[in-house]
């Protein structure tokens, strides 16, 4: 009795569950300690102390009216221009609270801005390997999500084929900068190459071609990498930001969108996108936690930790032989099945207690993604198990 | 360039943003204390202290990774546990925590469950006057809003006219009690009748037609009045609620929805549910508020002082000749305009510095909603524009 197209994201769900109760299956038959986890982007590190000294000095000293109250769909002006000033120190853009909208987490964020953007058979393109949550948003909509066949090499953007897909009916494309599954950052002169092809494409069409870049790992970079901002590429770009990863607060829903001025239909999208975040249920961003993120938006989580995490990993994966993409942000590491069905590869995995997930799930077969936003003691104990597995695999020389 | 279906919504946005323009305009004519702004449903009770309280107990003594972290998406087991056992002490129900699902509010919930339930063209039924959202709502899903005309006399349910309105094509009905904007609450011989038409259509068509009761003004009744619980009338009801009224928490955006066992497909439904949960961009309900609302759920708001605010404006009102609904819940009054145009009746109104909502925003024209969840001062201050709004109609005797 329930709609059609829920049954089929049900059934998918379930497929995941599977997976979960899966593990704790095998933890309960090895202990926890014994069963490693990779499967989850849930961080590890704890949210940083200011944001609980934050929250308790706004409950005890702000008007608890104001801050269990109502405001504007868009959020509270003042935290939005903490925001915008915190993005211009950083990025030397000039934003201000009018190119800000406090939302629930990235992902109410990317509904959102979908929302306004979408005509029922509108195409959104993307590139492989992506979050496979983009699929539902775009649905969410009507809309079409078209993959960019992946770039097996760098893992940077596939652009030749990127250009052949657009069409009259493009209204979006998404970028995950960092990226997820593969931890990639994409560079400046790939940026640069991208927002070449977007304008000579709308030039071509007589259409607005958003770029939605979608940066809830913005933060989350080794080696000195930079993560270009793209609004100084493109015009027409929107951004979707989390502190889910850079403050540790994924359960605490809250982001934020960037809708620059230099936007096509700026007013419009703007309008629309606190319409919608009203129509959609969020009605606002929650509100302690926006007036707590806008406190602590300079804040740092501990990357060093994470970058320990996949050092540790890295290392030792392709010492055993393993092909893996090396990361330089995000705390995702893509690995290539050593057999072209990567499922049976986690079947096999999974008898060493190592849970991956598939990348088909991120619309890349034969590679599997492993989070290492884990403990360090579940990095270091699965090293074993990886090896036990390359061995299996015949990869270690 | 925004999608066609936002462009009417922004329009419409685009008044009411007017209108509190016009607010704020007046306001710095004649000062903040001058103007009387009955048009917001924003609660004017600060939030109890328990629940600051809790927040802080929880941030200094739970573990953090869980306070800020994923869970179900369904929300935390130990809060629905907690809430099931509230509701059941309340109620004499016999839900347990898979029967409860956090939202982000109401609103966040109306939409998850009318997402796992529409397919494009099915049908919803309400009853005028109603929250006029209900119509993104539904459309945000491709469904229809069919709304049974008003019971002018009592403000009860058509129910000659909704049983005629019930077609194959019915998915679900929503009610609301106590009723957003007339202040009634639906007696328990009304649900009955209601039941037993629902009951009738759905052997006649086959079909399961799905109750969704919104409930977000359950405890703010008066007079000692008892708002019927509907899953014990009808076996496919889903409750949905919102902790914004009853501990004053609209912007923190926290909720459940009721997914009873009794339920047609009820595994279907609740998977459907936690999965909507997800793709609709919430993830789950707002964390830190989840575990705080857990704690304070058997908390009440001051109903006492919105009593007198309905106290004293129905008084004098009715005093002064105009024709009023008389609330037994929420805390809004219905008030038929004394001419049949109500959009000139709100100007002439303003012209007073009263500022009042249109009936036809929730499809009953002529009459005109009063929200006096405003301070004391508000109302007692506004009585002397009221007369004279009603000496300018003639309506004092």
């Amino acid at each position: 009795m329930i709609s059609n197209s829920m049954k089929k994201i049900v059934e998918n769900s379930s497929a995941i569950r599977a997976m979960f109760e899966e593990g704790e299956r095998l933890a309960s038959i090895h202990g926890k300690e014994n069963v490693f986890d990779f499967s989850l982007g849930n961080p590890n590190v704890a949210a940083p102390e200011m944001v609980r000294d934050a929250i308790i000095d706004i409950l005890m000293h702000e008007d608890t009216l104001m801050v269990h109250g109502y405001m504007n769909n868009a959020g509270y002006v003042d935290v939005r221009k903490d925001i915008a000033d915190s993005l211009n120190r950083k990025q030397g853009t000039d934003f201000t609270e009018a190119n800000i909208l406090m939302t629930v987490g990235a992902a109410g964020g990317l509904n959102v801005i979908l929302k306004v953007l979408l005509n029922p058979g509108d195409e959104v393109i993307t590139f492989a390997p992506f979050f496979g949550e983009y699929t539902n948003y775009v649905n969410n909509f009507g809309g079409v999500l078209k993959a960019v066949e992946p770039d097996l090499k760098h893992f940077q953007l596939n652009l030749e084929s990127f250009e052949k897909m657009i069409t009259p009916l493009t209204k979006a494309v998404i970028i995950n900068n960092p990226n997820n599954p593969t931890g990639v950052v994409y560079s400046e002169d790939t940026i640069k190459s991208l927002a070449d092809i977007m304008n000579r494409k709308q030039k071509e069409f007589g259409t607005s071609i958003y770029l939605i870049s979608d940066e809830p790992y913005r933060e989350l970079v080794y080696d000195g990498v930079e993560v270009p901002c793209l609004t100084k590429y493109y015009d027409n770009t929107i951004i979707g930001y989390s502190f889910s990863k850079s403050l540790s607060l994924p359960g605490d829903r809250i982001g934020y969108l960037v809708i620059p001025f230099s936007l096509d239909d700026y007013e419009d999208v703007f309008d629309g996108a606190c319409a919608a975040n009203r129509i959609l249920g969020f009605v606002n961003a929650p509100s302690i936690i926006q007036r707590a993120a806008a406190r602590c938006c300079d804040e740092k989580t501990d990357v060093y930790f994470y970058d320990e995490n996949r050092k540790i990993l890295y290392g030792a994966l392709t010492d055993y032989g393993f092909d893996c993409v090396k990361p330089q942000g995000a705390f995702y590491l893509f690995m290539k099945s050593p057999v072209e069905n990567e499922v049976e590869f986690c079947e096999a995995a999974k008898k060493h207690n190592l849970l991956l997930v598939r990348g088909r799930a991120f619309g890349c077969p034969g590679y599997v993604r492993l989070a290492y936003c884990v403990s360090r003691e579940t990095v270091v104990n699965s090293l074993p198990a990886f090896k036990a597995l390359a061995e299996e695999y015949g990869l270690i020389k």
